[in-house]
């Protein structure tokens, strides 16, 4: 059993009881830290960056260093495993991520290979390996993918897209091209969150950005269902110690109640939805993460600290709630108003 | 009383008896109309035919020449109102909509004047003049505007945004300021559509595109309230003839609930809710149109059949629904699976 300092993290996902909430934020080393962006200038591109195991062990000690936060999450970025699947990822200044070599056809979807995780990710598993020692049993460490469909949306538009067009297009018009696609990212994440969590991440997080975009029936077949069975091949202890899943549908509110019954011990909530009718709705099956508006903090302390406490307020219960935002943080926001955040939310339950 | 040759679509939205379940198509008239890119062609810019009263009125006739659409639908932008309140809309080439003098200030939004639509949109109530004489009858033509929360974050932020960063700022940090931009908008918005009414428009629509990016508290304080006033200062009479109105959050069905106490005849519906479930919980307050995802129409005439009748299928009377996609057609669609889905849906209960 692997001793940790703090572990209400890990205890709130598998609803034991805590002494009080506690708190990371999606995003928490990036863009707003002024230290992020000087190791980034440093490390030259983003993927440099991610690429990089001490930079990525360095940027996701960082907000640690400034903030009392309960968890660290690796720093990476969802698109290695398309990257490391030979799609050749790319940045352009200014521009979100691209891919040189997009997936167009069925015979693109059979050559696509199964990354091995200490091989073509030996990156990610090293920054791990780093992260949990420099952590030291700190606070527990949290790994990372994003879910198959999520992933299958830029590696078929080759870049971010607005309606998934060209995703649309394979789904409707080809579905069995599309599950081909979908079981060969979800066989390459389901080893990759395994390697992860064997290179020590002590609870893994499944990003499902777009699963939103769905129709309700397309969400269970072509986004839920994939991550259901990545979930349940996961390890479900290691060093002794149970490993919680959280999976996060952006915009899937309305889905809570099958979200809920796919093996996870938690589930993300973006703020579209109030949190004390998510909670009512998944009952006792699941905890809760979230779900503060990220652009909360672009307001003053007063307005960040009323918005924390309706959050805090909305849940019923000491156990079961992870605080975070609802989504990743915003470059522009001052960390001041993180301090006031995490301070706030860290004395609501306390004593 | 106006005399019209096909009013199913209005007897639809007023949830009176039907023939068949009537059709029409957000952005029916666009570019996925080589006779549209045409018309676009000579007109110079977007905007160009938006202001030109006789080019407006030919691409509105256009998608009816070729399909047999139970309603008509004003060619315009919703953002012709903030440009009529001096912000100075633009379009650069393969961009989207920008505004020159954006809202920064408190004194900017006291600044803003309420537009006479008669005389700084009097191009858009000489369009519905001209469309309604075309139209001779044969189906009702539809008004529209975009709610108040929907042209405020283009307001404020000057161009479509992701994350409405500068107008979460507002909302937040100074949210007295934000109500005071939503009244003036509001006000714009409502003798714009009482215009159009008096002009010509037989029902009309509020596109609230943005309101799922808020809060359930802020979308019926900073969204939802304001609609519902507009709607409420709206003549419902005209011509002898009740003048329905439809009210569309895209990503709002978590909340159609409150959208159906807001006074409209009618709820939009994106994609990402079954038309079943939406129309079991509003039961008969109001009527529902949508909810086909638009991006079926990529695939072949196939499957657009199968899951126009999924749709159908749906919503469990013969009286209530007006069919439509869930959101506006993509430019890149080919006009016969257009014509694959209207003979769909006609036929569906024809008979």
């Amino acid at each position: 059993m692997t001793e940790l300092a703090n572990d209400r993290f890990l205890r709130a996902l598998l609803r034991e009881p805590v002494d009080r909430t506690p708190i990371w934020i999606m995003r928490q080393a990036g863009r707003y830290l002024p230290e992020y962006r000087a190791t980034r200038a440093r490390a030259g591109s983003f993927l440099d960056l991610c690429q990089n195991p001490e930079l990525a062990c360095e940027v996701t000690m960082q907000p640690l260093a400034r903030f009392p936060l309960d968890a660290a999450i690796l720093f990476s970025d969802i698109l290695t495993v398309p990257d490391a699947m030979g799609l050749g990822l790319f940045f352009e200044a200014g521009e979100g991520p691209r891919f040189r070599d997009p997936v167009r056809s069925l015979a693109d979807i059979e050559r696509l290979p199964i990354p091995d995780p200490e091989q073509e990710l030996r990156y990610v598993m090293d920054a791990v390996r780093l992260i949990r020692r420099e952590l030291n049993g700190s606070v527990p460490l949290i790994g990372f993918a994003g879910s198959p469909w999520t992933l299958a949306t830029y590696m078929i538009e080759g870049a971010g897209s607005r309606d998934f067009a060209e995703t649309k297009r394979v789904l409707y018009g080809d579905p069995q091209a599309m599950h081909a696609l979908l079981q060969k990212v979800s066989a390459a994440v389901s080893v990759y969150l395994q390697a992860q969590v064997r290179a020590g991440a002590q609870a893994v997080m499944i990003f499902d950005t777009w699963g939103g975009s769905l129709t309700p029936r397309h969400y269970r077949e072509f986004s839920l269902a994939y991550m259901q069975r990545i979930i349940a091949e996961l390890p479900r202890e290691h060093e002794g110690r149970r490993v919680p899943v959280i999976l996060f549908t952006k915009g899937g509110g309305a889905w809570l109640e099958w979200q809920a019954d796919a093996g996870a011990d938690a589930l993300g909530l973006d703020w579209t939805i109030e949190i004390a009718e998510a909670a009512q709705r998944v009952g006792d099956r699941v905890a809760l993460q979230g779900n503060l508006d990220p652009s909360v903090l672009y307001a003053g302390d007063d307005v960040v600290r009323a918005e924390a406490r309706r959050v805090l307020d909305g849940f019923p219960h000491a156990t079961g709630h992870v605080f975070n935002l609802g989504h990743g943080i915003h470059p522009g926001i001052e960390p001041e108003r993180v301090a006031t955040l995490v301070e706030t939310v860290q004395s609501y339950r306390a004593g």
